[in-house]
């Protein structure tokens, strides 16, 4: 059973596709934070960035930065967020991997400052240490 | 004058380095949204993706789905957000290119949804025959 992206890439229904390589594919979100939101999605159904080989990633963030700078220049975007949310628990619901392009402005409060935790230096170095194994 | 990723960089001040390669460095985030969120960044003082070459970019997001893995892995994230703000109306505060990864766990409310907008199928037309020229 493949995703609604999967659907998008074989042409079997229509999409707003602003970008096309062999590795990937962009088109536009057609419920954006903002007019111009992209989402740039490997042609191999991938599930996300756990399943997605690096050089696909590589090339979903080259493609991400080209488009951001299009939303720039074109459109007068005046920041661009890339975001990729991988798994249920970070926000994923369609579970073919994509990158999002969203333009942003000034004072747009588009979305909210996540809470920061205070941590300790000493749980931070233990962190650390499990990470870098 | 640099920012302080330069100095960590540097290493004139001190860091939870994780990750090292020659284009890029992780170091973990002093006030996470979890521990364990880390911060890929280029060694080069690129100011964000408008600014950062392609080859830059595919590698900090290389390494952000390896550190991922290893948030899954050793941390038990259930989930990662990568995510990288380009601009201060995008949220970027430290003007050296840097991508974060966002350990994430079921309902943690960590990040809220943003609001999305009923566009018209017109209004997408227009704008994706801006963003392929």
């Amino acid at each position: 059973m493949g995703t609604i992206f999967e659907k998008i890439i074989a042409r079997e229904i229509p999409a707003h596709i602003i970008y096309e390589d062999e590795m990937v594919v962009a088109f536009l979100d057609i419920k954006p934070v903002h007019l111009g939101h992209a989402l740039i999605v490997p042609k191999q159904p991938f599930v996300n960035a756990f399943d997605a080989p690096g050089d696909t990633l590589a090339q979903m963030m080259k493609v991400g930065s080209l488009i951001a700078k299009r939303l720039e220049t074109t459109l007068g975007a005046e920041g661009v967020n890339l975001i990729m949310n991988n798994g249920a628990a970070a926000g994923q619901e369609v579970f073919h991997a994509h990158l999002h392009v969203v333009p942003r402005y000034q004072d747009d409060q588009a979305f909210t400052s996540p809470h920061r935790t205070e941590v300790s230096a000493e749980d931070l170095a233990a962190t650390a240490e499990k990470l870098r194994a």
